[in-house]
């Protein structure tokens, strides 16, 4: 039932985008941001996508501080730390991340079919 | 002096080749086997890209594993451990991973484009 096991050999795009020594943004990255898209809070992301605050946190504060303006807007204080918000540029730049991944994998889908006929299935379990 | 100094906002595409939860080709495997290519050992290798020779082992033992025929062949024994070479389809996989790479690249460049346009330049130390 994992999609593993629905799609046992799969070719996964991923970027990471380096500015200087730091990751700017990288699949990670990406899914906290969608993560707080959906909970409006920076806690809330954390705790779905299993990361603690302090690291989410740190990520967020990244980000804000490669672009030249920030990705997500937090209100400070109240219960909980207060809520967090994408900016417009937080939205737009989760979607060209996903219009990079899914350009990547329409163009290469006939290099990763030559590489698959060479795999095996991997067994069931 | 560093290539990151050179190119400090960069793009790079990953693939994460998967046969159920099995990594069967990613980045590391890859530069391993460039490096088991040009060595021709597989301990020279590990040690010329930094891995320990145990896990140089394992990744070429997973590769083989994966796919229906090995992508390294190596001579057991002798003074250290004996050579490593690529078969033809280890050299095939690298020529279609490295396609891979260089086909996203060059398909997402307007998204890199649009996306570098709201990067800081990185401070230059």
């Amino acid at each position: 039932m994992t999609s593993a096991r629905n799609k046992p050999l799969r070719c996964k795009p991923r970027f990471r985008i380096m500015a200087g020594d730091v990751i700017a943004l990288g699949p990670g990255k990406i899914d906290l941001l969608e993560a707080i898209q959906r909970q409006g809070s920076i806690s809330q992301a954390a705790k779905e996508i299993k990361l603690s605050y302090k690291r989410a946190w740190d990520m967020v504060d990244t980000m804000n501080h490669c672009f030249k303006e920030p990705l997500v807007a937090s209100s400070t204080g109240g219960k909980g730390g207060g809520g967090a918000q994408l900016t417009p540029l937080g939205n737009q730049m989760i979607d060209l991340y996903r219009s990079m991944e899914s350009t990547a994998e329409k163009s290469t889908q006939a290099d990763w079919n030559a590489i698959q006929r060479h795999l095996k299935q991997p067994p069931d379990s």
